[in-house]
């Protein structure tokens, strides 16, 4: 008799992009898959199925995740939510079906996955239902500051990370009190985060990197790049000036 | 004719604790390391060496660089800086005379080089004078997420890294506007920060993670471990609770 285990779902994270920042388990775990599923925008080939080519094996199946809507919609309307959510059903009924059939599945999650990433979507979904593992990895920030050649923070500096698409009186607020910063999502709320570092006083301490540790990397200070069209996951940066003998 | 090339000193980080959560670039390095360099306390194996244990190369030189004080001086004491100051001066000058003298060196960090960790001392003393190349790694923040089992951060949500370490009324003002907190060197301001947190009404939603990714792990509500004694090292945790579908 043959009894079939229910197989894992690896949400597993690439790290920032260069293949040599991913974990040795990722590496692992991604050399030796069965399936592998990733998001990606309809008729695009998706960054994080990018960043694993020729490091998957041969006969590997591929699930591809296309998002339905991706900026169609604000993501304040409630048919934002119906749409997506509607999603990440179907996703997670394919997911499920392939580990309850006894199969271990790689999810690719750009970044760390539990740090402002879509695998939490799927794993909230699944985690009570089939066996789910989460590998960490490091954070899109922290290629950012490593790129930038100055420590973020310092002794006892407090580190806020703001995501660029809140409200300007948020940002200011929060970047008012935050000693070290990092603003994500930035692309077209370039302009409001500028604004809000004026207000603040530190706009002249503001680094831009984009693409960090990745093909086309780029850190210059924020107040050199006025004018530049940036990337949704560009990064602004904020150095923290603790305390340090 | 013999030209020697001047060496370079390799900031690499070692993540959380469990190597398998190594990048790939830290594992080559280390693995075909000259010299390793490390900090620790005096009388002590040190934790980043530890780490390493089983992974160096046969003749591999090891310079341990032994902390003249930890908490026998208070650190608002002019004293503590000028004795630091001092420790890292000698350290660089070491390891400046390696690189001068041609050899590459691995300084092996715990966490992530460039996000509250000691190697930046030797960074900023260094960078100037030889090649220094720093290696990102996963935070022991983001193995305490993982570890929880609960995302940390979802859609807007304003994440605040909070040291243990400042006043009281500083911890409270902080968590009072963060939606997600993580706050870090726990040890024997645990009572600080609960009263903190009671003080914000995040009490009951944080958790108490120890040793995260590393042998002896804990992971619990932070109301369900009173009167624990946790280790310096310890994260407490308030998960966000953003935007989803």
């Amino acid at each position: 008799m043959h009894v079939k285990t229910t197989g894992t779902i690896h949400g597993v994270g690439l790290g920032p992009g260069d293949v040599d920042l991913m974990t040795v388990r990722a590496h692992r775990l991604i050399s030796a898959a069965q399936h592998v599923a990733f998001f990606r925008k309809a008729g695009r080939a998706g960054r994080a199925r990018k960043t694993v080519e020729g490091m998957l094996p041969e006969g590997v199946i591929e699930f591809p995740m296309e998002y339905p809507v991706t900026t169609e919609i604000p993501v304040d309307d409630p048919d934002y939510n119906a749409v997506l959510s509607e999603f990440y059903a179907t996703c997670t009924t394919h997911l499920r079906s392939l580990a309850e059939g006894g199969d271990d599945v790689v999810v690719l999650c750009e970044g760390d996955p539990f740090f402002y990433g879509s695998f939490m979507h799927l794993y909230t979904r699944l985690k009570d239902i089939v066996p789910v593992q989460v590998v960490p990895a490091i954070t899109g920030m922290s290629a950012a500051w490593t790129a930038s050649g100055q420590p973020i923070t310092w002794g006892d500096d407090v580190l806020s990370v703001l995501m660029a698409t809140l409200p300007e009186a948020d940002l200011v607020r929060h970047m008012a009190a935050g000693d070290a910063l990092v603003v994500m999502k930035i692309g077209r709320n370039i302009d409001k985060v500028r604004r809000a570092l004026r207000a603040t006083g530190k706009y002249d301490a503001a680094w831009l990197v984009e693409y960090a540790s990745m093909e086309g990397q780029t850190v210059q200070k924020l107040s050199e790049a006025e004018g530049r069209i940036t990337p949704y996951f560009s990064i602004v940066l904020v150095h923290g000036n603790g305390r340090r003998p």
